[in-house]
Order: structure tokens, then C-alpha cells, then sequence
């Protein structure tokens, strides 16, 4: 196992140190239990935003944490869920009488730990609600889901949640504006090599010298299908056929289209990806007015992409541009 | 070769025409010659900035194109210098009157084909002046080099010298600014692994499955020594303490602390190496008072990084601050 680390067990804590000594202005740290709060929090009237799962995606989701993105960021171990202590404890962290909403990912023990999580919270009088993200239509029923995965689309819904929190709208629209961004976007994944976890020190899961892995999740969990590898533009194929005809997306719809890196893939690459999927999108109609392209959901050091669609109408198109001032996310501001 | 690619002779402008898609309010890109340029070039009474080099170390330099960065960059072929008449096209194009400034890594075919271009240039009556980056410490000489090589604090003089450029200061001061950076600067970097040359299908260098090379260059030139892999603590031991010791960087002395990601590593990992420099530095009363970390100059898919410490005044500190709007750094704009 090559990574610049020191103790398997020491990586989250560790990372997390260097999260909070480089960007005080932004964010805490707190420990016992752990979570990332911005440093200005709880902001009075605003809805609290909170999300958080395994660590091994950064900047997802600690790296979120500032104005106009999440208040609260609660890491589990390396592909772990957070406990319910550490979530109630952010929740109170950034409650500032408005309510809390919780962006959680479709996996069971997320969706559990935020479950349980929120009825603790209610008890103490803090209004939440939640917001489910299953947007890869790669598999349905996995390794640690049932229904589908929640991948790409969870860095939209941060985003566009928190621009919505910013104009300090009520709970509810908050959450209705999460449900909305997640009804709208779908993704899906591919590996050209397995991510390895600290704590096992071996890949994940094999993939010969000259496969790769279509419908991927992003704990390496199994996708669609194991293939050769192709060219780029088959690869764009492969996963955009099926993000467009799940919504389906059509000829007029404007979209934001998202390539992802896994971890262990350069930004150049992600350039040829996104140059395939715009060919792929205007030979369909389909208009890309908003892009993101870079590791923001990431698999440790799994090389491969995924691409994320989300249809935009004006509303959501307004919160996407809105000020944002995160580690992992910064414009405007 | 495992690469998100089409065919190898393609990436370099596979990946422009996905950086020019993405990107229309900040950059357009030119063909024949190739070069990226600001979409509003040139700007009147503005010195104008262009760097170059070549492709693999994504986002640098076309993803630094925009308000507070270059006007523009010229990319050779992977891992190869641009030549005299894309840089001269470039020249040309953002000459707003106020003269030109190059900013140019130091391996001997950029050093070449950049003069070149200025002695062109200046037969065409734009004045030009170079500033050469050469912040190295790992080794004298090397395979593309006489005397250090350019790295990482190449960044940061494109940022600092585009906000001295951005509030209309003079060529001659522009440059003073960009001499100032390379002279407070200093740099060193690791592999883990090799990076493959799509062209060449191939590992650069051969590394072991627990070694590591340290000192390495941004296109896999030798380093200093090949180790055993060893702690992320031990790594930063070994890339700062000759950085610290060269410049001098002494007790009292504000820095800014960039760990830079070589393209295949993920964040994670990186902010430990930021958490162990931050400890590093503290012991040595050395203050980081300003940072950067993740893949800024990358090599291609290279798992590894490196340390930058740029020296800090206030003159320094506040251009750094200043506004940027490009693809691959924005903030405050």
C-alpha cells in the first residue's frame, strides 16, 4: 500500500488536523464527539445545514463546511458511517432556532445513524428533517444500500441547499429545494482501479491490467459490469446513456453536468471526459449551462470518474451561482 | 496504460477543447498556433502575463488563465516546451500596450523557445521581460535542466505577479514582483509511483512496490535518494527540512505553506502532509500564515506530492489576497 500516511488508524484524525489548521477562518474541528462546524456557527435564523458519512471522499464532506454550503460535516472513519452522538452533536452545534436540515446519502448505515440522530434532536425541541440522496442509477440494491446509491449529486445538493439556507428560507423549503435538486440529478460512476482502504492495507477489489469497472460505487462497490478498458468517448457513452434515459433528460433540458474524479485520476483526463460528455449532450439536445469538473466526491486513491447530471431551471440555476466560501468550494465570496 | 484518454496524440487538445467548453467566460482557446487566452484580452494598459510549458501538470498553466492570473498559456505536447511561435501568437494577443511578461519554468527548451519568442516579440516592438522560476532544492542540473529546476512556486507567482499586474503596476515592477517570489521560494517533491506518458504507454520510471523517490521533478526526473516508503511524518522531514535550510527559513519568518498534489493523489492524504508540515514548521517558530493544498502542479498521473514555502511580507500577503477568477484558483471575485 502506497499513501502518504502514517497509521492506518491515525488518517481521519490526522486528516482532519490538517483541515482545521489550514483553514481556521472557515471551519472547526471538534472532538469527542467529532464533527466540522464553520467557525461562525450557529448562524441565528438560518437553517442548520448537516451532512457527513464515511471519510474517504474529500473534500466531501468536511471540506464543504462554510457560508453558503454546510454548517456541520460529521466524518466517519474511512468508509463508515457517523455514529448518532457525533450528529446530534452537530445538529446542536449549528442550531440557530430555524431547524436543522440533515443531506444524507442513500446507505443503510447512514441512513439509520441520521435516523436515529434526529429523533434524539427532537427530543431536545431542535426541528429536523432530512433529505435521501440515491441518485446513481448504475445499480439497484448494493453492497450497503438498498435502493440507489447516493453519489454526485450530494455535492450539488450541499451546494444549492446551502445558497437556499443563506436567504435564511424555512426548514421545509429548504428541504423541499434538497428533494427537488435530488429528483433532478442522476449519476453514475466507472473504476480503472480499486481504491485501497488504510485499514486493509490491499485494494478493495481486483481489476486486471486491462479492465475496468462500469456502474462503480464509490467504496469500489460492485457496478453494472467489468469490460475492457475503452477510449474515453465509449467511457462517456457507457455512463451517460443510461443518466440520461433513467430521468430521462431531453432534447431543450439545460443542465449542470459534473465530471468527478475517483481520487487517483489527473484533471487533464477529467477535461477529455468533459469534452466527450458536452459532444454527447448537444448531439442530443441537451444544453449544458453550469459545470463543475474536479475530485469533489472522491474514492481515496481509485482512479476512474463519474458524471453527474442535474436538469436546472431558473431557481436552481440562481442558488448554484449564489456566494460560496468553503475549502473545497469557493466563488463570489 | 490505464488513462480516461482517446487516442494518445490526442490528449493535449482533447483536453483544451474540454477546458475552452467549460470555461467560456474566463478563456477561449486558439489553434494554429495553440494557445489559451483570457476571453476579454488583451486589457488596455494592463501588462500582460503568459506563462506556458509543457501539458500533464493540469490545471497549471491554461487553468490559471482569467482575472487575477495569466492572460495566457501556451501548452506544448505532454511534457514538452511550447514553441517560439505559439508563445509569440500569445504575446501578441494580450499585448494591451503596457508590455509583456513571461513566466517561465526553468528546463532548458522552455528557456530557449521563451527567448526566442521575446526577441521576436520585441522585433515586433512589444516590450517583454522573463522571469525565471527555478525553486528546486532536490538537485543541480537535471534531465531537462541546467541549475534547479521550477516547480511548485511557479503557482504562486503566476497569482502574485496576475494581482500586481491586475492593479496596472509597471512591466519593469511586475517583474520585480515575479523575481521577489522566485527569490522567496523553495520547493521539493516525492513519488510513489511513476507517471506514464500516454505517448510512450509506459511507466516514466521504474519504482518499487515500497519504494519511494525523493526530490523527484515534475516529469519523473530523478530525485535525490530512492527509499523505502516511510511515514507521512518522515516525508515531510525529508522534503522540508533542505527547503527550510536553503532559503533560509528562519525562526519568526511568515510563510505560505502549499502542498501540491502530483495528479494521482488524493486530498486526504494531502491535508495529513499539510497537518505534519504545520507541526514541523511550529517547532521551528516558522508562522503559516497563508496556504494552499491540493493537485496545482500535477504530473500527469503521478501519485506523490510536493512542498512549497513561499517567504511572506505584507506586500507579498496582500497580492496573494487579492481576487482571482480562473478555472483552477478563485476566490473573492
Amino acid at each position: 500500500m502506497k499513501k502518504l500516511i502514517n497509521r492506518p488508524e491515525h488518517v481521519v484524525v490526522q486528516a482532519l488536523a490538517g483541515l482545521a489548521a489550514a483553514h481556521p477562518d472557515h471551519l472547526r474541528v471538534r472532538t469527542g464527539p467529532r464533527y466540522v462546524v464553520r467557525a461562525d456557527a450557529p448562524a441565528p435564523g438560518k437553517v442548520g445545514l448537516v451532512s457527513g458519512g464515511g471519510s474517504g471522499h474529500e473534500p466531501m464532506h468536511g471540506g464543504f463546511v462554510g457560508m453558503g454550503m454546510l454548517d456541520a460535516a460529521c466524518p466517519g472513519e474511512v468508509f463508515t458511517s457517523p455514529t448518532p452522538i457525533q450528529i446530534l452533536a452537530a445538529t446542536k452545534a449549528v442550531d440557530g432556532g430555524a431547524g436543522v436540515l440533515y443531506i444524507v446519502k442513500n446507505y443503510t448505515g447512514d441512513i439509520l445513524n441520521f435516523r436515529m440522530a434526529a429523533e434524539l434532536a427532537k427530543a431536545e425541541n431542535i426541528d429536523v428533517e432530512a433529505v435521501v440522496i440515491d441518485d446513481d442509477v448504475a445499480v439497484r440494491d448494493s453492497l450497503y444500500t438498498a435502493g440507489r446509491r447516493g453519489v454526485g449529486t450530494t455535492v450539488l445538493a450541499e451546494k444549492i441547499c446551502g445558497a437556499a439556507a443563506e436567504q435564511r428560507r424555512s426548514l421545509r423549503e429548504v428541504a423541499e429545494v434538497g428533494r427537488a435538486v435530488n429528483a433532478s440529478g442522476r449519476s453514475m460512476g466507472m473504476a480503472l482501479s480499486s481504491c485501497t482502504v488504510p485499514a486493509a492495507g490491499q485494494p478493495t477489489f481486483d481489476l486486471g491490467p486491462a479492465d475496468m469497472e462500469i456502474g462503480v460505487g464509490i467504496h469500489g462497490e460492485p457496478g453494472r459490469e467489468r469490460l475492457v478498458t475503452a477510449p474515453a468517448r465509449d467511457v462517456v457513452l457507457m455512463l451517460a446513456t443510461p443518466i440520461v434515459a433513467d430521468l430521462p433528460f431531453r432534447a431543450g433540458d439545460k443542465v449542470l453536468a459534473f465530471v468527478n474524479g475517483m481520487g487517483g485520476t489527473p484533471l487533464i483526463e477529467l477535461y477529455i471526459i468533459y469534452h466527450e460528455l458536452g459532444r454527447f449532450l448537444l448531439e442530443r439536445g441537451i444544453q449544458v449551462t453550469r459545470n463543475l469538473i474536479g475530485p469533489y466526491i472522491t474514492s481515496l486513491d481509485m482512479q476512474g470518474c463519474s458524471i453527474t447530471l442535474l436538469k436546472l431551471d431558473d431557481e436552481l440555476t440562481s442558488l448554484w451561482d449564489a456566494p460560496v466560501n468553503t475549502p473545497g468550494l469557493r466563488w463570489g465570496a
